[in-house]
């Protein structure tokens, strides 16, 4: 029996688990969740040392699997445009020297990729690629059963020469056409414009406050506006998902995140784009399906690969 | 020792050599080479037939390298825009009715990634990313040391939404803008609209007949539409490489083909907007270096391949 201490440390929460794997399978023994806020690092050691002083005495390794890039050699964030004041944080030594712990490291969307493999809608496929469609568009990719530990950066694919400035120093980058805050800025900008849309009274007239799910609500009712834009997103995905067919041929492409709850519209849009832009021999075989583990895939991804790890 | 027939399967040409890896490493013992033509089935059996009748006796397995997408498990060549007329040939059934050989087969820049890999600029790297920059672009991918035997079609990754039409099905695929057909096509579509240059009197007078080459010389000597044609198509190849850093976080980029000639040129821009362009944490990193093997790359790769499958 393993006890592993895992994060999920994503922009908006932080989610801890006291885990243990042995024989009879994985097992959250304690998990808590907390607001990101201001100063996620005090987050991040409250969580440890919660779990930790409440029957954690046996957990020797810490998972942590966090939105940005890392050096998993030594357990560094390296970038993290959406927790930017954790950008630079030495998890290894920080862990080993206050609590003498192992850390293992991975990007979330990785671990939530090797959650789906273990425990998820992976278990079937050798060979998949997971997109988190949220605020930014991740990704994590299984070959051969096992995850690449690769940034898998696919977000940052730039779909368009001349694009729009991405903050990631590149243009055009696909997730500025495809994710939920893509989705949002344009709603809000037409609306602005003068568009005519039901989302323009949304939220007592604030239509600064909407979200993915307000537009996706709208398009069920028949709002041009947001089918429209819902498409459009589609569409822009369809052309990431058809390089990385092209890139990975994969079995299967497992969705989450919030956007998935418009699949009918956005991700249907997606799939139409990838099949006329992906090369037929190797899209005709690829699966498209909604991830089985949800919020939960990172932490048991995360657990897993620390316990295999130790 | 085990005795090797390889074949690198090209547009235009056919290499096949009959191969021995040993304890005292590889060794080439009988080499041939013809041109790819109308009948390329044709041409691979008789230099099948050629390499087994000399000295052969003791060869038990084919390593197909071949410019196209490769069904690894049933020895299948699935698509290959380059040799069209050998899409859909079932190699593994043929060499082993035939011949009684057993087939391994790989995508030709694959091969070419792995013999850098054990024999070339690739030694040194556990993770790189191999680029041939000739008349299309391929790519073969090498993570914690081994091949990734995935499609790697990056040249086919659209860098303009609304660009022009691929004849792989996709738009604005970044090959249509980076490979030496595209240098040529643009520099002799803007001698057709009237721009001076003097490739305009090159071949004589035939500049439809000029070739990646001419166009380099040409810019050494000054040449504006010689120099403006490679640094446009190098900035084109810069947004590729970007993007595979991003994806893969390679410790290095090999570059190999005719392409490489103009270095001083169309790489250099290809690396100035890589730079500019990829995750800085991630293209700080990365070393960009010519290929050892040229092109006997994928016919050692294919060898090793072959040898380590059997």
């Amino acid at each position: 029996m393993k006890n592993i201490l895992t994060l999920d440390i994503g922009g908006t929460n932080i989610r801890a688990a006291h885990v243990s794997l042995g024989e009879d399978g994985f097992k959250i023994v304690r998990k808590l969740k907390q607001a990101t806020g201001s100063e996620p690092l005090e987050v991040i050691i409250h969580l440890i040392e919660s779990l930790l002083s409440e029957g954690g005495k046996e957990i020797k390794t810490v998972g942590l699997s966090v939105a940005g890039i890392v050096d998993p050699q030594d357990c560094i964030l390296l970038k993290s445009p959406n927790i930017a004041k954790l950008e630079g944080t030495n998890f290894g030594k920080l862990l080993e020297e206050r609590y003498q712990l192992r850390c293992i490291v991975e990007n979330d969307a990785n671990a939530a990729a090797y959650g789906e493999r273990v425990a998820g809608a992976g278990r079937e496929f050798e060979d998949f690629v997971l997109f988190t469609l949220g605020t930014g568009i991740g990704a994590g990719v299984v070959m051969n059963g096992r995850l690449l530990s690769i940034p898998a950066e696919i977000g940052h694919i730039s779909i368009d020469i001349d694009g729009p400035q991405c903050p990631c120093g590149n243009v055009g980058c696909f997730e500025t056409y495809a994710s939920a805050s893509a989705i949002i800025s344009r709603a809000i900008s037409q609306i602005e414009d003068g568009a005519q849309s039901i989302l323009k009274s949304i939220h007592n007239g604030n239509f600064y406050k909407m979200n993915a799910e307000d537009i996706y609500k709208a398009a069920l009712e028949g709002d041009m506006l947001a089918r429209t834009v819902l498409k459009d997103a589609g569409k822009a995905f369809g052309i990431g998902i058809a390089s990385v067919v092209n890139i990975f041929g994969p079995q299967a492409i497992i969705l989450t995140g919030g956007l998935i709850g418009a699949w009918n519209i956005y991700v249907e849009a997606a799939i139409r784009e990838a099949s006329r832009r992906a090369f037929k021999e190797l899209i005709s075989k690829v699966k498209i399906l909604p991830s089985q583990l949800a919020d939960d895939a990172g932490l048991t991804g995360i657990a897993y690969l620390a316990s295999e790890a130790v």
